[in-house]
């Protein structure tokens, strides 16, 4: 008995905001499928990943947001995770490819790992491919002109700070360090830098690559700022250039 | 009296190795541009920017190919970026515009930086432009179908690790550390992983996207490993869900 072939979930990597800065195997990727799956957006709203692609999609493909709601809830976020891969498995079981769009890079703290878990935990034959992009600390350094990391400096990057004391440890071993997501706490996070005396040396992107771009520097002059969700902190601490 | 227009410096990604995981902007601009600038290769072999871009240029563009010496000798470096960015600048100063095809992302642990950094030094009034791209961290989750981060975790990367020791500071932070090039350091990096329990988490992803792939897992079996320069190690130390 011939079983009917499965459709290929590709998790595609869109990048931080210029459409341009989807890879060249992405945008073929979500040229050839016939069903293009993105987060939905908040508030009726596009979503991001929606925008990015929408220059590359023809009318004839269809398209099919998957609700993801910004809550904590692991009830709520297990059951979204679960009808949205019904939702997909309806057509990778048909046979169709679908290409879900992902923001910044698909492995990076991504929506679609959940996504995929899920498909794998309740369809264990699905075929997923995940297609790397531009990560939002790239996109910001890049458009700062200024390297992320050079030589033998080490990379700290934390998605959520919960408590400042946290920077602390970092501080001890990390030349470079990300913060993401750092609306909720930039208050407390530049009073620690003020101590540190690092002001100087931190740089804030908000929506690095997007036509809202912002970019603050001089934090002295900033003990307060409303940014963002998608806002991005790199704080270069020093060089420790000399080894053991 | 009207200043003669200097060219741009293209500071261009071009990924990990697969030709197709430039950036579609990255792509455009080697396309655009009339002088094509890369790392020479070592041991007289084509070096990986160039054989990643080798598609996408044509034989009416010029190339460019610059010495970066695999040394740590300051002295030595400084002398070979200093005559890379007036090699550049010749080109730079008669208008013409110049890409730098940069192995991974360009502000991650890259050559152009230094390139960059010598030719803002040595003439201030250069124009340098920077497109991000894929790097290896990201492409080697992709290519391990594995999430690199996700939720609260923590992430730490550290370029080089001179002494296994530095391990511990960072397990006692960060959920996944990406070692990279790790091939130096291996077997020390097997056993602290080893006392660990550490070894069933621990991938390594050797020419990430390239034709010579290849992925090491159950690392119990490999306590010692020839591998690329081009080796990354991904280690998954453990979920802490539950922050204060």
């Amino acid at each position: 008995m011939l079983r009917e072939k499965v459709g290929t979930l590709y998790g595609v990597s869109v990048g931080t905001g210029d459409p341009e800065l989807i890879t060249v195997k992405g945008q073929r990727l979500l040229q050839e499928v016939p069903l293009i799956a993105f987060p939905l957006g908040v508030n009726q709203k596009q979503g991001l990943a929606e925008t990015i692609i929408a220059h590359c999609i023809t009318p004839q493909q269809k398209k099919l947001p998957l609700y993801f709601p910004y809550v904590q809830d692991e009830k709520q976020l297990q059951q979204a995770w679960k009808e949205a891969a019904e939702t997909v498995w309806q057509y990778l079981n048909q046979g169709i490819d679908v290409a879900f769009a992902c923001e910044g890079d698909v492995s990076f703290y991504s929506t679609f790992t959940y996504l995929a878990q899920t498909l794998r935990e309740n369809y264990p034959h699905v075929t997923i491919q995940t297609i790397p992009g531009v990560s939002s600390p790239m996109a910001a350094a890049s458009v700062l002109g200024l390297p992320l990391t050079v030589r033998s400096q080490n990379l700290a990057i934390l998605p959520a700070l919960y408590n400042v004391a946290e920077l602390d440890q970092v501080l001890g071993w990390a030349e470079v360090i990300v913060l993401l997501k750092v609306s909720s706490v930039y208050s407390q996070v530049w009073q620690k830098l003020n101590r540190l005396n690092l002001l100087a040396h931190a740089f804030i992107v908000e929506r690095a690559t997007q036509p809202e771009q912002r970019i603050y520097q001089n934090l002295h002059h900033h003990p307060h700022l409303t940014l963002s969700y998608f806002s991005v902190m790199i704080i270069y601490c020093g060089k420790r250039e000399t080894k053991p």
